[in-house]
């Protein structure tokens, strides 16, 4: 049976470049947004200035767009879905995922621990992540088959560690308010963990990936907030999922769930569930 | 009415050393701490290691005995309390207050956003702040009667900004497992405020005195805890009182209210209030 293939097909068929020019690709965008970033870090925001108008949005949305501008520029055909200026090639297999400043309150408050997230989906799944930190110069690179890496000026080495106990596991999120009506959920996992500590976006995947912290849960995260994560934290020896366990889609509800020791993951997920 | 002087009275009235030689010498404190903590950050603590043999109980523990050999040096009879050792020259009028590490929990994730707290009692009044983050090389230093001073890598002056309204403050606290059953209270505070964040503890107050936050109510401080606070955020504009608006003192209830904005510290007080 013959099939006739459509201009779309044919760009779904073309090949997959090499991962390192991926990984450079996805290196010189976090470049350019941190960049663009960090003049407005701390560039004294009066507090009753409208969140549309603030330094934050103008960075964000300068930074998205100079990020989009390099990943163009390099391959042309690839999709790029960022949270301000919308999906750009949606039918492209190979789909870039871009959150220029994940953790706006840390932002805002002058905290340096939010992040630039630059995720890279093939046919759906993160094959490729990048966690950029452009105020301390830390950075996180996780891409499929191979160990994550990190670099930066105060020390931290890639590599979750060992935690098979929920007991004995430093439980972290942003924010208690996330939860909404799920908040019960989350605070019976916390009832169990040795102890929760607060703040962190992105930066506290990261530092699961390091090794320091054992489980993150959150809610109320989008495709651009934990596509990035994934590759990170999986390079690291670490399981991203929801909070039954599955697989994180793009169109799920939001729910996500890290381990750094994926022992962790069965007592995590009956902590967390309904009821 | 002649009256018979004892040692310790005669000790009590030495004049006080001019107020920059006291800030080189909570300079030199904070630069000794920062160099005994820095190894041990991120230095690969086990899940299971029991908090009294891991690295940050050896860190805490030995930048206080650094400290004290510094400040015991150049002032041997200043008094000199600090969290883990107790209290040396209980009776001298100027005492050193001193906590290496004011931010366990973000100092065990990895995160650097801990402190070394070193501040200076004159009859029990703070009169010289310093809060020093050894990771990222930012240091604020406040002194009676002067302006704040800050200095880091990651920009940020010295100074609060104008917020009048509740409603337009960002409002910050470290975690809000502190409250215990002062939580409702906290809560009508933070539904009123513009937006909450968490995480952060010491740093959280530095960032008050930049004006990137606007209030931070919190509880459970020692005098530790916030004696360095103070002198910084006065010296920036700002106010530090308890959930009264009344001075703070050691033996206190350890509940701790800092204002950027001396206008928002009647509407926190009434938010704050009980019942």
């Amino acid at each position: 049976m013959t099939q006739t293939l459509q201009p779309d097909d044919e760009r779904t068929h073309l090949p997959r470049p090499p991962i390192e020019a991926l990984i450079r690709a996805a290196e010189a965008a976090a470049d350019v947004a941190g960049a663009v970033i960090r003049p407005h870090f701390r560039a004294g925001l009066a507090a009753d200035l409208k969140l549309d108008a603030s330094p934050v949005t103008l960075a964000d949305r300068t930074a998205e767009q100079a990020m989009r501008a390099v990943l163009s520029q390099l391959f042309p055909d690839h999709g790029i879905l960022g949270e301000e200026f919308g999906l750009d090639n949606p039918s492209a297999r190979l789909r870039w995922v871009l959150d220029p400043i994940d953790g706006t309150r840390a932002f805002i408050t002058g905290r340096p621990v939010f992040g630039t997230l630059i995720g890279l989906l093939e046919d759906g799944i993160p094959i490729l992540g990048v966690i950029d930190q452009c105020v301390t110069g830390e950075r996180w690179i996780g891409a499929v088959g191979r160990p994550t890496r990190f670099r930066g000026p105060f020390g931290g080495t890639a590599g979750c560690r060992p935690c098979a106990r929920v007991g004995e596991a430093e439980l972290s999120c942003t924010s208690p308010e996330m939860f909404g009506n799920d908040l019960p959920r989350w605070m019976r996992l916390s009832a169990a963990a040795r102890r929760s500590s607060f703040g962190g976006d992105c930066y506290a995947y990261g530092l699961l990936a390091l090794g320091q912290i054992d489980i993150v849960a959150e809610s109320d995260m989008k495709v651009w907030d934990w596509a990035a994560l994934q590759p990170v934290i999986e390079g690291a020896g670490g399981r991203l999922t929801d909070w039954e366990g599955a697989a994180l889609r793009p169109d799920g509800n939001g729910q996500v769930l890290a381990v750094g020791d994926p022992a962790l993951l069965g007592d995590a997920i009956r902590l967390l569930a309904k009821g």
